[in-house]
């Protein structure tokens, strides 16, 4: 098990862009529920099943457990909750910490998430220029949510 | 993965007591969604995540994956959907094939059943004279509904 503690952003413009390599992930559900959410994850030739409990603050404990690719992709293809979520993920370094921006497709296109995590929640951190408001709290961003309210119905 | 073709029976006695030796088994759901079931089991030391798409006739593809035993804990102790399952499992060998006897703790106290696993739909088996009625497709038996409609209320 893992603590994990992030925060969200929004983007102000797509500077980011130019500063890392997309890759392409491709995630469902088998749970979407807050309470005990289950995701699959396939990113390039590697998947993952990933357990996590109910966010308190920033902080959410996980569990992760790497899977066969064929087990994700029949997860994906047919078990999980509708619609699958694809999104490109940029990994960007600044100043000690990794950006991690989520440029989302299909039904969620046009919406551009930053995450970095942090190893407390009260751990000061530089924002690159490009990081507006802060959505860590706003449960419209939770991926498990996009499922249901996808962007483009916003 | 693995495809489970499994039928279910209810009991007439208790003979099959004394053919076996119990042990307890504790299983919660982190998804109990008859599409996409997400099963945490602690048998003894071991521990097992299995998912399960949806029954089919007999038929339910399934994929298991061994866990830490101190995750499975976790999962059953904050995560899982209440209540958890409790239940002793028998395994009798008759004629060649192995039946599944599960007696029932908690708020599913009085149920016993037992289940055959097969390799296919059409496969003749003998049964043991303390077999009784066929419940395969009756879905409040599903280990899954047991949560919502407890036995004891039925």
């Amino acid at each position: 098990m893992s603590v994990e503690i992030e925060r969200k952003f929004l983007v102000t413009d797509e500077r980011w862009k130019t500063m890392g390599q997309g890759v392409l992930l491709r995630q469902g559900y088998l749970s979407s529920s807050p309470e005990r959410i289950v995701r699959v994850r396939i990113e390039g030739e590697g998947a993952m099943l990933t357990i996590k409990g109910r966010t308190v603050g920033a902080t959410r404990s996980e569990w992760e457990y790497p899977i066969p690719l064929e087990d994700a992709q029949a997860f994906l293809d047919n078990l999980c909750e509708r619609p699958i979520i694809e999104k490109y993920r940029y990994r960007i370094p600044y100043q000690g910490l990794t950006w991690e921006v989520d440029e989302f497709l299909g039904e969620n296109s046009g919406l551009v998430v930053a995450e970095v995590e942090l190893e407390s929640e009260d751990q000061a951190f530089a924002k690159p220029a490009w990081i507006g408001q802060e959505v860590t709290h706003d449960a419209r961003y939770y991926n498990a949510n996009l499922l249901r309210h996808p962007y483009v119905r916003w």
